[in-house]
């Protein structure tokens, strides 16, 4: 071993020191944006107007900028929101943890049944003539893993919703004094949540590498099976994280919008709306919180799925830390190329116009993008070996540095690709939303029809790119090509989470805007940031699902290896049904999912009809709505419907790997990996084109959107349809299917040495 | 090869007599119902009532049954109609007749090439030691058997819609003497289409298999490798029979409806309607003549992926012509099986209220299934020796003739199962129709969303049907196993195809009655009898799709076979890459189709409202609209748009198989097939559940249905644009991805020999 880590460039000693020290700076810079944030107070006795002032005279000067009673206001509301996403987070967690509870009941129990809950020491998997620590030690220590997952990405989602709802009326003070610096307050947000995700995920993981270490010693066979309890935690928490948000924030829409703008005739975030306090807390508990675990979940899972196979490859065989850090050392690097990349759009330029955002936004992307395939370059070249094995399936396959570079530079630019042709397909500035919004003239239906058609076709390529991504990251390292390629388009998740928080913060100062009864001109700002922000959503949704296909394959690929088998053969029956009903899955879930939003919208809209019709004065503004009611019935629907749903996507694999084995689940995976990947990418993409499209009418820039305008025109009432079916498929049936397929994926894994001892129980005794 | 014949009951010359015999009497039977059809006179001098007159006192009198004026619009209708569908198949089939002209150039020259054009005979592929027939001879026998399927194809579709407009009048004609009658009609010429069908099918094969014989002598391999060519026509040809006429029918349809029902608040089939004509020339040409295309593409492939299998298996290598028959034995004892089913339909009983055509029908499919049953038993004990040995990927495997009884009655009754469960999601009588219906008052957004659940959800049963009759036929008896499990599906054809043409024929008498201005009562019926038909649209499209999944698997097992591949891995690049890019397949097809019909609606629109406004006295019904316009416009649409679908499917295995391999090929099949699966089955359930959400409004029969109507509410206009949404996924893109999936795996099979010599040149050559 001595000869061969003399080929790493970067010292083992340097790899503890150096990852670490990322993720703090990565904290540090994350509390640096929150304190910047802060400075903008919504106490009425703080004064509203930043207290820097350097800039301050570049600042056109709006009217109202010292009122008080509209700074009030906003604090009200903005209480408002937060208390309600704080009681949903709360009564989510509490049911979502009680279903993790159990589940980590059955991991210990399920894994430690391998060996008869023997305590001995058995001889290794992989590593022959080697003695491993007993499986009831890897149980113990896969279940703890999977809590500290499940906490992180808890953590993560309710700091996320925290600062968003923080930042939320801060965004519509600044907005007073320009567009820019509301741009910049939203902005910084986002980027809050972006390094404080991506820099706990990896400490965490980092810290229980190093403390299991203690324990298993030269066992990192068994040491990094553990771990990969840390991905199945991270991802069944944003499971239900994902449903039950995505449930209460289209829920609360859809309501809100039926009653509202569709039969009274209210603009959207009305304060007469009895459903408009839901609806804005439905952006923080579905978008931010809900996608914030999702984006953990996939870094978790990529970077478990990748370090269980440097584990039985030449790194983990040789004990070579610093190449087996690999994963953690390109995280390291995205923190620090992410963090280059924000002082883009806050400090290096400034926002001055609206048509300047959207550009903004995409600069980041990009130039997160090029600054970290130098960093990737750096990494691959100082933290691995020339030449090393990567297990393939039963053989070892042998792999140069610069070829893991192109797996992970791959990942990162597949990443880039998928967010230009998703901002391609919703953006209004394009011709495909357009001929969407024109095809409105001819009445709802057919905007439905143009509306699914643009959803399917925006697939096509997405899948190219992720295909392609597969196939040469697949072809020069196996699966953990794979695994590292989908850590490539996630390692510049500090900017995409940044500006993907970014959206449902503008969303919700808009919706204080008008709540505070602000001028029209701040609305105009505010709408301005969110539909930059809805375009930003549907690229982050892509990223979501782009690098969430890789993870899955990765994990499958891993699953594949620990279960024992080398082929997953299509022509066998097993396989053939498993793939399949795999492929069906993706079409149940959705199912469960679009009625629960359905049935929980039915409900709210009985309910608005019922304040609207029963509360006199509140049409008129005299009196005010039960908001309380409304919330109410976000929270209880979508805490009962998100259980189903979640109890498929955790227990197909186990009841498939217990009765039908490991084939019958491979196929399942694979099957629901390509249905899925497909489903999602439509879904989210025709919601985002509707959404644009009523936008693009309602804004009426060109002569073409003026033709099909004003607000509440004919054409305008087709829009409203089309972006009130695209709720729930972009935001809760959509990205929910991300988690469908990893979560199985990874589930499997950390099941799969029980599958191969006992699984296929049907076939054994038929 | 004498010792072994002995163990078979049925003697060769029998098999020789009962194929051609039962073809016959299929025919026969066709001509019969034909002639009883054509007792109805739609002539003026004629005279309307029936001429039987021995139950003429039974049926209640109506008014104007002698009034020659109507029977004279009648025959004027009916004439429009007709001569709109032949001059759109004679336009259709030009076009698809160039592009099969190209392709079947194509078959030869790869084929031919493959030993470089040489007419030497040449060592067997399969029989070792043995001479086959040269590869030229196989490519010219392959080009000959891809024109005579195509040519049946073409004539099927043809001979099916002059059935559908000789009968849709006179089923107008008979409703003016009771709903009974008119059944009768639309359900004699259905079977019409159905006998005519099945039997022609059969005898072509027939025929072709004999007079190949003559030159292949011993060679069954090529002979029955030359046979494919039949399945790829019939499918080729079909895929522009379903594309095209699914796009005419639906531009017309959702282009009369947008401005007729929803702008000008005008009836259904008001002669007012410039559309209407189309919409009506569109029913025939879509539904029946491209469903006709349709199931006699898959009962051709499903018969040659069984024959190809079956020659490499036992049977072929000892050359026992009995059991080698075993496909065509099947399909004769299901025409004789659905003769007698619909004997109980037109004879044995009689329908005599509206609530009795449903049951009558779905009577028709449950006692075609028992008959059919015992005949497959017979078949099976007859026709097969006990022991004999199937292909298996290159091995043998050892089946007994009980088992291949049981994979031919598990496609049978899963079939069952598949159309049962589609009719409790689309049929108004239950559930989950009146669920949607109910989402209704919450405006068109809801009902989309429910819809589309709805269409998800009712995936989750078929899928299993099908895994099931996949694992257990793939177990007993491999590849072959799914290919009689296909056949056992489609044995019932003649029936299923009788109730499917039912719809659409019903559907025209409404039309029909409507423009010749009968009255009210006379409506109620015919509306009845569509109703009806919607569901067993839906029931034949689930049979289409299940069949086409079953045929597909087989076809791939073939081809795969073929190739010389024996595993098809997805832990392989090539093949993963291809699995995802085939899942993508079925999204591109259908953005296509869907834009295509959104499109030609758009202009079918404007000519429909210029027409509106520019002709004095239209809407009061003093002046005529031009017809022939909207003819034109759908026709050219259709035409024009049904290219680069088409390009799309026949295209992908050669570019694929060509450059990339049959491994990625491999992938392609099997993902494009479990996606494609997914996506039709839920387009053609969620249209046909919204069609009758709002018939179930606009019929007002329970409380439920009442307090949603009536005809131009709210609830209404939503059921209406959800309808409108359906068409172009349950009648273009929905039933057309059957026909993509098999398409593919049939012209890899027909292409097999050609991508094992020169295939992946993309890989050679990197």
């Amino acid at each position: 071993p001595a000869a061969m880590s003399a080929s790493v460039i970067l010292p083992d000693l340097a790899t503890q020191v150096v990852v670490p020290v990322a993720a703090a700076v990565g904290i540090a810079f994350a509390v640096l944006q929150w304190f910047l944030v802060s400075q903008v107070k919504v106490t009425g006795d703080g004064g509203s107007a930043g207290k820097g002032g350097a800039s301050e005279s570049l600042i056109e000067e709006e009217e109202g900028l010292n009122d008080h009673n509209v700074v009030l206001k906003c604090a009200e509301i903005q209480t408002a929101i937060s208390e309600g996403a704080t009681s949903f987070l709360y009564t989510e967690y509490k049911y979502a943890g009680g279903f993790m509870t159990v589940f980590a009941v059955l991991i210990f129990v399920f894994l430690g049944s391998i060996e008869g809950f023997s305590t001995k020491s058995q001889p290794c998997h992989y590593s022959v003539g080697k003695t491993c620590k007993p499986a009831l030690a890897n149980a113990a220590f896969s279940t703890i893993a999977f809590v500290l997952g499940a906490v992180t990405s808890l953590v993560s989602g309710f700091l996320g919703m925290k600062i968003a709802t923080y930042a939320n009326a801060r965004t519509t003070l600044e907005a007073r004094k320009g567009v820019g610096k509301a741009f910049i307050v939203a902005f910084r947000s986002g980027a809050v949540m972006g390094f404080l995700l991506a820099a706990s995920g990896l400490f965490v993981l980092y810290i229980i590498i190093n403390v299991f270490g203690i324990y298993y010693g030269d066992d990192w066979e068994g040491l990094f099976e553990a771990i990969t309890g840390y991905g199945l935690g991270g991802s069944s928490m944003a499971l239900f994280g994902r449903v039950g948000g995505g449930i209460y924030t289209k829920a609360a829409d859809v309501g809100a919008d039926l009653v509202g703008k569709v039969e009274r005739n209210i603009p959207e975030d009305d304060p007469r709306n009895p459903a408009v306090i839901a609806d804005n807390v439905g952006d923080n508990v579905g978008d931010i919180a809900g996608m914030g675990s999702d984006l953990f979940g996939s870094y978790a899972e990529s970077s478990c799925a990748a370090l269980v196979v440097a584990s039985i490859s030449s790194f983990g065989i040789n004990h070579e830390f610093t190449p087996m850090m690999y994963p953690l050392l390109i995280s390291s690097v995205g923190i620090i190329a992410c963090l280059i990349t924000t002082l883009f759009a806050t400090d290096f330029f400034e926002v001055k116009a609206v048509d300047q955002i959207e550009p903004a936004l995409k600069k980041q992307l990009i130039i997160s993008t090029a600054v970290m395939t130098v960093g990737i370059a750096l990494v691959s070249w100082l933290g691995l070996p020339y030449t090393f094995t990567i297990f393939n399936f039963g053989a070892q396959k042998t792999v140069h540095s610069w070829q893991l570079f192109l797996c992970v530079a791959v990942g990162l630019w597949a990443g880039l690709v998928i967010g230009f042709i998703t901002e391609y397909y919703t953006s209004n500035a394009y011709s495909p939303v357009q001929d969407v919004a024109d095809s409105c003239r001819t009445g709802a239906a057919t905007n439905v029809i143009f509306g699914l058609a643009l959803g399917y076709k925006s697939v096509i390529i997405p899948i190219f790119a992720i295909a392609f991504s597969i196939f040469l990251s697949f072809s020069l390292a196996a699966m953990y090509g794979v695994a590292v390629a989908a850590l490539g388009m996630l390692s510049t998740i500090a900017t995409g989470l940044a500006i993907d928080a970014y959206g449902p913060i503008s969303d919700n100062a808009g919706g204080i805007a008008e709540m505070a009864g602000m001028s029209h001109r701040i609305r105009e700002r505010t709408d301005a940031l969110d539909a930059a922000g809805n375009t930003t959503a549907a690229i982050g949704k892509g990223f979501a699902i782009g690098s969430a296909a890789l993870v899955s394959l990765a994990l499958f690929g891993a699953f594949v290896s620990r279960a024992g088998i080398t082929t997953v053969d299509v022509l066998t029956p097993n396989v053939f049904i498993g793939l399949l009903v795999g492929a069906m899955l993706p079409y149940w879930f959705s199912a469960m999912t679009m009625k629960s939003v359905g049935s929980a919208a039915l409900k709210m809209v009985e309910e608005v009809r019922r304040q609207f019709n029963t509360i006199p004065g509140l049409m008129e503004g005299t009196a005010k709505p039960d908001y309380a009611t409304c919330v109410k019935i976000s929270t209880d629907a979508s805490i009962k419907e998100m259980i189903p749903p979640g109890a498929l996507v955790m227990l197909t694999p186990l009841i498939v790997g217990t009765f039908f084995g490991v084939e019958t689940l491979s196929g399942v995976l694979a099957g629901a990996l390509v249905s899925g990947v497909q489903i999602a990418i439509s879904a989210s993409n025709t919601g985002g084109a509707w959404d644009n499209a009523k936008k693009y009418i309602e804004a009426g820039v060109s002569d073409h959107a003026k033709s099909l305008g004003p607000k509440g025109s004919d054409c305008h009432k087709a829009a409203v349809i089309g972006d009130t079916i695209g709720d729930p498929l972009k935001d809760t049936s959509g990205p929910s299917l991300n988690i469908l397929i990893k979560l199985m994926a990874v589930e499997s894994l950390v099941f799969a040495p029980f599958f191969a001892t006992y699984g296929g129980l049907l076939f054994k005794y038929i």
